[in-house]
């Protein structure tokens, strides 16, 4: 059984966290924070599809394929280092030899993220005396995480941290024990999203192999970060780590089994739970959006379908607006790419008590419009739809559309 | 030579308008046009590939593919039409009816064309008094066909029109008659577009073959309809028309020779003009935004890359907020799809008189930002980017997305 605990990223064994104001672009705030490993960790990781990749990203990937082991984790908020040439990766160079030194780990064994304004140069001074003092400070304490998911914040009003634990048997045999799996993550979006840079890391004690970490994460990926859109623009930057220091004690997982199954559970259930709270927490957002594609031919074009309609400016508008403007669910339904038969589809709108029958039998049903007006003013509103075509079923999540948006994104820089 | 003129969609000869305050919707304006020939006209037309179609699209359709001539069209505003299942196809064969006993021409020689709010049904007794009360109004004046373009309007600022005259051989081989070009549009989009609905419908008496009426269609919708976006949502009304009366007394346009060629390079002329004033005019929209991407590997390429950054979220509100946030268009066209090299790529922001070079060899470039921040505050904003691969180009429009876009939307029905 998977129970949630408080925490973050130092909530599984052998991981230490710490944060510190290194004045990159913020005033008044921390904007650079640090994972470190007690031992080098296995990892996997996922990065941006978008062509145009910011350094750290193509640093991080070619350590991550080499299958190498990975002991320190340093991001910063303000600038991206994106589009910054070659200058760019010798600030990466110098970034993981700084880290080096000061952590006395291998310079292949750092990683590194960053998210803001894509073209000014990282200062490199303010970056090496911020690991210098992030060192002095690491800690285990479910504090110390805490503080990092709140220092690699930008445009995100609440910072965002979920934990897991289950039980596995032991090494020695003995029972079982208990391993976990915690995470933080900043921005709204991973393959379709994001305006401002989804970066997720997450750490488990679980001992899993290289492979069936970097399976685990492959495949949980689809359903959670993919599956959430802000403003459907994807960052150079989007990063998502799961670094492993196998110190829970548990009987190796080696190989599909049951314990695989837990340990993916585990995972999709905090990247599900990360991936959601980034779509509620989007730029401007006032409503979080849940569209439930079922009986759908395929499981791509379920997701497809699915993302299709959260991701639509008239659906977000509309949601903004509290408006029960059904047609417009119906239209990007339509626009998605997927072949449907308009005439046997159903959508229903979903509040946490009552449900509404928008469309039913090839026609916009008579609703309710007090009874929908009412579940549009909940925090979280759900919509469905009956494909009829199939078993496959996927969930995407978005936002409303809202004035903040504009205001945000018209001036972001400054 | 292809001369501008006044006029819209009774600017060549054989075509009358009309219109009416039918009451559908709006209160206190006209809601419905009517278009009708003098003859039976030859009709091309290209409709929304949204799988959710309106009743009047596939009324429209089955006529238009069907080769039978056409005289006459009946658009309203208001109701869309759409998501009305067999309903709404009865409404259609109702109106057509009622069009055909009026006009004394067929109801299969009748298109319908319908923007507004999906789901409603039409009234079919405010629809018949409205086309008896037009049937009576008909005029080939100027006048007419601009009341018309402004009867189709919904959400639209300005009314959109467009003529245009050109000089082919006359048919008894003595010199050259005047053929003409006019149409008239509503709405922002076709393809990727469309918060509430793209109909175009143009009229010309130039003598062309069907088949030549259809390709030269066909090959300049891509380039102009199809490049300009509002909102990335395609409608369920989606419709455009070109109606032939063949009166200009040219010899007949039966084979690609330099008589075609000129009629479809009005007709381009036509169709881009209407096009970009479409986008110009995007719901609560402050800017026109162009993107030109040349050298390209290929055509296809080139559309989808300009497509994605006049498309952008982000670069919609950066050009709201007038923020010379350059790396969003980079991230633009790095999430398009299309492979590139962005060490070698160039990205240009253009003025009227000035020209500010955003990105080369990888980087960011410095940049007089007062210089950029004066060519943002111009009503039309045009972004360019040199690919380096290829003799391809493209260009794409698009607007600012803005707090009234917001607004617009979130409270559409009401």
């Amino acid at each position: 059984m998977i129970r949630r605990i408080s925490g973050g990223i130092t909530a599984a064994k052998g991981f230490r966290a710490a944060c510190c104001a290194a004045g990159i672009k913020y005033k008044g705030r921390t904007d650079m924070a640090m994972i470190v490993g007690d031992v080098p960790c296995r990892v996997a990781g996922t990065f941006t599809s978008n062509k145009v990749k910011a350094a750290p990203v193509l640093w991080d990937r070619e350590i991550v394929e080499s299958g190498a082991p990975v002991q320190a984790v340093v991001v910063n908020a303000g600038i991206a280092n994106a589009a910054t040439g070659k200058n760019g990766l010798d600030l990466c160079r110098a970034t993981a030899d700084c880290a080096s030194a000061v952590l006395g780990v291998p310079a292949s064994s750092v990683l590194l993220g960053s998210t803001g304004v894509i073209g000014p140069n990282l200062p490199l001074d303010r970056i090496s005396a911020g690991i210098s003092a992030m060192a002095e400070t690491l800690s285990a304490t479910q504090e110390a995480g805490t503080a990092a998911s709140r220092a690699i914040m930008t445009t995100d009003t609440v910072n965002k941290e979920f934990a897991v634990t289950f039980d596995l048997l032991a090494a020695d045999g003995n029972g079982t024990v208990p391993v976990t799996l915690g995470g933080m993550s900043k921005g709204s979006g991973m393959i379709h999203p994001n305006m401002c840079t989804m970066l997720g890391y997450i750490t488990t004690d679980c001992d899993i192999s290289r492979d069936l970490l970097v399976k685990a994460l492959r495949t949980v990926v689809p359903d959670t970060f993919n599956m959430i859109t802000v403003d459907g623009d994807t960052s150079t930057n989007d990063t998502l780590l799961l670094l492993s220091s196998g110190l829970a004690g548990n009987r190796p997982v080696t190989g599909e089994d049951e314990s695989y199954s837990l340990f993916r559970e585990a995972l999709f259930s905090v990247c599900r739970d990360l991936a959601v709270l980034m779509a509620s927490d989007g730029e401007g957002a006032t409503h979080l959006v849940e569209m439930r594609v079922y009986h759908a031919d395929t499981k791509e074009n379920a997701r497809t379908l699915a993302r299709s309609v959260v991701g639509s400016s008239l659906v977000k508008a509309m949601i903004f607006g509290r408006d029960a403007n059904c047609g417009r669910i119906l239209c990007a339904l339509g626009y998605a790419g997927p072949d449907f038969d308009p005439a046997v589809i159903e959508v229903y709108l979903h509040g946490e008590k009552e449900t509404v029958c928008f469309y039913k039998d090839g026609c916009v049903q008579a609703f309710d419009e007090e009874k929908a007006a009412a579940i549009l003013a909940e925090k979280k509103v759900c919509f469905s739809c009956d494909m009829k075509m199939g078993t496959e079923e996927a969930t995407a999540w978005g936002c409303d559309l809202t004035h903040d948006y504009v205001t945000i994104n018209g001036d972001y820089r400054s």
